[in-house]
């Protein structure tokens, strides 16, 4: 699982501080989280393929979070693109991508699903065999979800010595990695534990901006692997954080808390703080685990 | 008069190539024309001020000329702007950026004026005591407008030394700059002529993009100081360009030459060209002034 963050701040793009997008690569899929305002730009900068993303999640409707969509969309219409792209979002996301294409007289020649959520409970929204993707009901000034995205549980790793000693056939090797006893040449059943080895770990990751301090998400990302969750402020503006539907560095740090969650990654920082370290520190004071997001940067778990 | 190109590439925004977007100082007024993703940024980078822009002028709702206005708008918002914004453009633009506002529930707190364009006949759209905006009705592939920003003739220039020869009062200075003859101390009448000097000329700057060769423009620009006209193809793809309703660099001279313009600006370049001066070289063939625009330079007149 990789992260890359190719933008971190919020309200407004600058010349140095991007809005926020992230780019999710979890089992064979590289998932795009959010997309504010000059985000293509972005991933042609961190070289990743536009062909690998076929779905795109977004939060909410600010312009910070989504105002970068439509020109992706219509750029992989430029760039002839084929494969299927599928968008979620807030109800509302469709109208205002099908009214520029309208009034740019420009389709798409790929085909562009748009899945609008409204529900105010956490729903599963994608699975396949690899992974399931679930909306974590936000709080913030208009209708939000953060993402969990879960890693299923993958085959067990085969013991390829082990299974040539216990005279297994080749043939039962991808049954033994789905975790069935088999028997042997000589009619002897083996047990599956003495030939494989565990599956490695599901990963898991849940992205959760804009919010405000909600502990109602705490259940939903129970134990998660990496939790990004947004700190615009630092304590010294604790009053500004409610009024305006977003959390604090030291609230940010108590949701991993009580989620016990592996690793804590700040962000959608708000411009006035020249110095993002007080993020980190301030989040310590709760919290262990705490990595700063910042533009470009990538975390593999 | 100055000129300010943030963007000067066609279709997608790059890492090194921004989609078009200019800045025109002329009289007292900062003028935004088209607004390709990514021009707030551009304008931080080039320190612009942004409660100089008043007026927004965009020449179609292809991505690559708007993408970025209500990113734009936004911000503007944010930064608690208050003065008026004026936004011209064509029939649809107000609708695509309220349709946003609405589904952020974030309305500016300044007067955001829309003034919508239909008509194919050039129009006066703006006039003040120093400047008039008119549009130049280009063929594209949807409706498109160029603009044509045009100074009005001055006050002339007081020669300050010549009025006092003559013994004139200081009293009647402005009526000399606004070009009366006026009497003396000594009651005898003083031509104006011999104590000023002729109001330097108005200049004029032509916008033409994106639009398909088009010799119909050429009365409504004649004699323009400055025309910037796409160039979005060499003649080694002249074929394209009836097509794809674009121009290339000899047509944009062409049309330069045939209006009698001052100085041709080439942009709007394709990005399967890897030398600009290519263009100009073209352009050369046929017209003698051409100048290349490019992401960041500044023209001044």
């Amino acid at each position: 699982m990789k992260l890359t963050i190719l933008g971190c701040y919020s309200a407004t793009p600058r010349t140095l501080g991007n809005t926020t997008s992230q780019v999710l690569e979890i089992g064979n899929h590289m998932f795009l989280i959010d997309c504010g305002e000059g985000t293509q730009v972005h991933l042609r900068k961190h070289k990743v393929k536009f062909n690998r993303i076929k779905r795109i999640f977004i939060s909410h409707l600010h312009g910070d979070h989504f105002f970068g969509l439509v020109g992706l969309i219509s750029t992989f219409r430029l760039l002839t693109r084929e494969a299927d792209l599928h968008v979620y979002g807030p109800k509302g996301i469709k109208e205002v991508v099908t009214l520029q294409m309208k009034l740019a007289d420009s389709w798409t020649n790929y085909n562009l699903y748009f899945h609008e959520l409204t529900a105010t409970e956490s729903e599963l929204i994608f699975e396949d065999e690899a992974v399931e993707v679930y909306t974590i009901p936000l709080e913030h000034r208009i209708y939000t979800n953060g993402y969990l995205f879960k890693e299923k549980e993958g085959d067990r790793k085969l013991d390829i010595d082990a299974a040539k000693a216990a005279n297994i056939d080749v043939a039962y090797y991808r049954k033994l990695k789905q975790g069935f006893d088999v028997e042997n040449e000589d009619g002897v059943l083996i047990d599956n534990k003495t030939v494989t080895f565990p599956a490695e770990k599901p990963k898991s990751y849940a992205f959760c901006s804009d919010t405000v301090y909600k502990e109602d998400i705490v259940p939903i990302i129970k134990d998660v692997d990496v939790l990004y969750h947004e700190s615009t402020f630092l304590e010294n503006h604790a009053h500004l954080a409610p009024k305006t539907k977003h959390s604090t560095a030291k609230e940010a740090a108590t949701i991993a808390k009580l989620a016990n969650a592996g690793t804590l990654i700040l962000g959608h920082y708000s411009s006035r703080y020249p110095d993002l370290n007080l993020f980190k520190e301030e989040a310590h004071t709760v919290f262990d685990n705490v990595e700063l997001a910042e533009d470009g940067k990538s975390f593999d778990f």
